[in-house]
């Protein structure tokens, strides 16, 4: 019973990691969709909803039977109350994945982004992807050292947000309201997704020292950017 | 003890309430900042920062206290998790209704939003107000049939959510890609705010019921605004 117990907290754990991946490779694919007005690869990442909510509900079942049953405490504890929280930031990094794709699929076979800003879309995806890969390693390895530096790389989503802004409003903008609409909103998701990543870092810093330093939390004195 | 312990679930749950209220006043306040121009008030529900952030932080301390400590089982341990899962959903719509508040204190003294879109903000305020209002009833009364409402609630700002991109790109729009851009974020923000409203109330269907109908989650079938 007791070695059932530890497997299934290693199981969650790891079903974490793999949830991790899945927001990864979908926020990849999903960018090159959005870059090469690619339709299959956009169905293909729109396809994950159900299997990314289906592992959020499984996750969030064995957690809640873990502590209904073996009422863990200390370490094991706080594996099943982060893993409570990390699953829903990772629900909504594919959530917010899919978002990117729709965007693709629905201007095709016209592309999403005009020619100036497509540089900061493919560096957006790519800080994305590299924070998403973070987080996995994070989680998988435990490794607070590793988390506390995904603040830092957030900073450069926060960059590209305000650049992307200062082309949608610079005066040679010349692609009118409809993309500057899509493309304000694109970067939301992308903002959003780097901000989820950051969270789940900061949730393995709990799990591991068990310092509760937030999840989902501009920390005071840092701002996202203006708008 | 045994009272001690009882005396810390229900006012788990009556924070909750208390921060859903929180909620619900600083979107009606930011959303008479961004329609009157108020600084003032604006300023006074971006101060509402980091009260937001330490009743988070406590909840979650509480929570975790009890569950470490006392090993609450069936009813108890939902009162536990949800009161986790719950006050995440209210500390974003605290951060949504201060997102609005600095789009009002961005402009100052300009108007955010042009005449023909203020109806539809008018009418994403009290649409806002009304599911959270709606969210900390179900909250203090554990009303799982008030729950299931808001989902039909929250279809009026998906359809506010259309109404609002329609005019952006009508041909009539006079208004430029700077407002446009503003609006789309704003129109964004109230309708997170909707969603993290239904999520409570589906933590506290899970939270009566057993029944783990997710939270911030889209159900199949059911989509936003394709936008």
């Amino acid at each position: 019973m007791r070695q059932a117990y530890q497997t299934r907290l290693i199981d969650l754990g790891e079903h974490g990691g793999r949830m991790c991946r899945l927001a990864s490779d979908a926020m990849r694919d999903a960018t090159a969709a959005l870059l090469n007005s690619d339709l299959a690869l956009a169905e293909s990442v729109i396809g994950l909803d159900l299997e990314i909510d289906e592992m959020r509900a499984s996750a969030e079942d064995v957690a809640l039977e873990l502590l209904a049953l073996q009422a863990p405490v200390a370490s094991d504890l706080r594996v099943v109350v982060s893993a409570l929280w990390i699953v829903a930031d990772l629900q909504r990094m594919g959530a917010l994945a899919i978002h990117v794709a729709k965007a693709a699929r629905r201007r095709h076979p016209a592309p999403v982004l005009p020619e100036p800003v497509r540089p900061i879309f493919e560096r957006m995806g790519t800080v994305a992807v590299d924070l998403a890969d973070k987080a996995e390693k994070v989680l998988l390895n435990r490794d607070t050292e590793l988390a506390r530096t995904l603040e830092a790389d957030d900073d450069q989503m926060d960059a590209l947000h305000r650049e992307l802004f200062a082309a949608l409003l610079s005066p040679t903008w010349s692609h009118g309201v409809a993309p500057a609409v899509d493309l304000s909103l694109l970067g939301r998701f992308y903002e959003r997704f780097a901000d989820h990543s950051v969270a789940v870092a900061r949730r393995v810093i709990f799990l591991v020292t068990g310092e509760n330093v937030g999840g989902d939390t501009t920390p005071a004195g840092l701002e996202a950017p203006e708008r």
